[in-house]
């Protein structure tokens, strides 16, 4: 399994964001949309061993975190706003500290990067990493973040975490989520 | 200069389709909106050296093309909501064979694949080329399809452009054109 952490340090944490305003009211959520859809599509199909992780930290009640697992997903289409309709579902239902499916292969929790780091083994993927073409083992889970940068109390939550880039430009987190996969893809196939 | 070419077999031509069905009503235009957000947006920049024309051959005039240019490109944001709305604008514009500014960096005219061609070096992303990793050097301008293949004229036009593949499994184009970037990013810093 593969998987994809990406924290919306402004992303709402109630269903209540209009569809119509992703980046503005609704707290950037569309970075957190192109993530869902670099992570799970393939053209005419999906990558079923891909998990994303939604961390929500905006109001009213952070965080909340949503998971999209691609093994079990259902209603879900590449565009932005397929993705911020599933999340917006998540939402509105009552959430605790399990993982609650929303609709299938969609589930909702409180807790956010905390959890998650104890969770799983990540790697965080960072302008100033390791190149991954460089790497004799890629991370199998992946942290990115939004186009905010971490907070100071992020960062010390994943000061050590390993770190990889995945060239030298600074790119969008679901581009970097693109180029990681391609790479993963490569490496399964035998390509070099 | 690097130049996407972006084929919309179903993309309407007419600036009234609803912004709230970019893949229904609109002819999968959310294809067309990714593949601009991924040739022209960096992580808080923009990719100046980018151009990217979308063939669109929906009704109800079929082919228009648009032109987005990174060079001079403003009110573009990174969501598929922003360059479909611009998208709507070009085409509310009376249009001719010479390519009119709708909104600033944003450009329309009538032709289609035919034209393109007949302007520029392309080469084909398509899953059975050469990977783009073996060539010696990459191409400056790419043609790529929507979600559709492409018909059997526009096969017979395209016959004899060399063929490029990002990798091993079959690509949204979109994820294509953010692969092909990176690589294009890799060499110009001397990555490896």
């Amino acid at each position: 399994m593969i998987r994809f952490a990406v924290l919306g340090h402004l992303a709402p944490t109630a269903g209540t964001f209009s569809l119509n305003d992703l980046p503005g009211g609704a707290g950037r959520m569309d970075v957190l949309c192109r993530c869902v859809t670099a992570s799970l599509f393939l053209s005419h199909d999906m990558r079923r061993n891909v998990e994303v992780y939604l961390v929500l930290l905006g109001p009213p009640n952070p965080p909340a975190t949503i998971l999209f697992s691609g093994e079990q997903v259902r209603y879900l289409n590449p565009d932005e706003r397929s993705s911020a309709s599933l999340i917006k579902k998540a939402l509105a239902l009552p959430r605790g500290s399990l993982f609650r499916e929303s609709t299938p292969g969609v589930f909702v929790r409180t807790g956010g990067l905390g959890e998650l780091l104890a969770e799983h083994p990540f790697a965080l993927l960072d302008e100033s990493g390791e190149d991954i073409r460089q790497e004799a083992t890629l991370p199998g889970t992946c942290l990115l973040s939004d186009h905010l940068n971490l907070t100071d109390s992020e960062q010390e939550l994943v000061r050590d975490l390993p770190r990889i880039s995945v060239g030298p430009l600074p790119l969008h987190a679901d581009q970097a989520i693109t180029v990681l996969l391609n790479e993963t893809d490569r490496r399964a196939a035998g390509w070099t």
